[in-house]
């Protein structure tokens, strides 16, 4: 399962380069991770709401063309690997004609929100996800 | 009383307009309030662990002259208004010449963490900065 | 002539308090602002390839209900006031039950991009905008 | 040589975890760079106005524990690799008492502002550097 979601590039997100500023990929990399947990049927704000937050252990952005202020662009996200302990996912963002701007990768590590220490998730969210994907 | 903090400006706060995004200068004014509250003695992040937080009820910024990246800039924050419900205070953005660049005025309501709703400042908190600015 | 354009509140664009940060505010006004002038045929994009920008010179936000990761909100624009010289925005930012969460006035000065003087909108652009509102 | 470079965490860094979202350490990362050039001998302003910019091609941040709104940190940069068109730098973020909280490597180009292209850095800007790290 991919999710591909259409967004628009925001001035704030330029730097004086005249291109959309590098800390600014993160983000859209996350925008897309929501799109793609609602279209799974987990919406994140659900898994918060059962008292499980999903910090990142890692992440990686490859920068191979600069995305400008008004540019309408698709992000692509995808679930790589997924364990109850661990979940990767991979980003593309795009051009609508389909030029390539960057590619990332996230770790996204389980945790109780309340102890903060790293938690399996519940069987019926992971076997949720996992029957998605 | 009046705070004074140094400060910065990072390449990640310009826009392509070659200057600071105008969304930044609140962050500014923020982090001016952060080192005012500690100079009063009453760090912010005590009276939240008080379960007191203090949204914004308003905001206004005057954009006087541009700041741009790598600028020494220093942040005067001063509190203009102080009832055990709300605070307004107010900022300048002044260079290390005395130049003014920009000017701001923020007013923030005290609020219960947990129900949400104006409470009033305790009397020992509203005494302690009452007494110091 | 008034703008709608739906947006999502992103992760990224919360605070401690579990509310978005109030300095993203002006960030969703600027959204507004960007597709306001798509809808009256002028993009902002355009306006710079002209050799204009249009910095702000102040800013005022009232924070009436706070907005929250994955609302699906809706944020209104329209020209309150229109001289070759300045342009006044309002922007309401409102639930999809059509809740009214924040309000905002921001001011805009027509500067030339190499001298960065202010200029008077050229005569054709001044008229193309001011027909459309 | 290694840039030490101290900051306190900004109240607009945060996210609803209640911890710095993680978008913000390549912030900090580039706010490194900035003062390991400073004290190179080389400020990036000056490299900006000889028309060379440094935009990234890869980012790469390991998340080993959260920093909170107020921490006071220490950010360490130091360059790892440097040739005339690839400058590698590599961070870590540490607490006053030492304990490490992230890392970070990221590749930058030398591009020609005008042409956008990949350029090699001039002789001189090359040898001043080469000659410090």
């Amino acid at each position: 399962m991919v999710n591909y979601t259409e967004f628009r590039v925001r001035y704030a997100e330029t730097d004086q380069m005249g291109i959309v500023h590098h800390a600014t990929y993160p983000i859209y990399f996350e925008m897309g991770r929501t799109e793609l947990f609602r279209q799974i049927g987990l919406p994140y704000t659900e898994l918060e709401s059962k008292g499980i937050i999903m910090p990142l252990s890692s992440l990686t952005v490859k920068y191979i063309a600069p995305a400008k202020y008004d540019d309408l662009l698709v992000i692509e996200t995808a679930i790589a690997e997924f364990t109850p302990l661990k979940t990767v996912i991979v980003n593309r963002i795009v051009t609508k004609e389909k030029k390539l701007l960057t590619t990332g990768e996230t770790t996204l590590i389980s945790v109780d929100a309340k102890t903060r220490r790293p938690v399996r998730l519940p069987k019926d969210i992971f076997d949720l996800v996992k029957n998605r994907i």
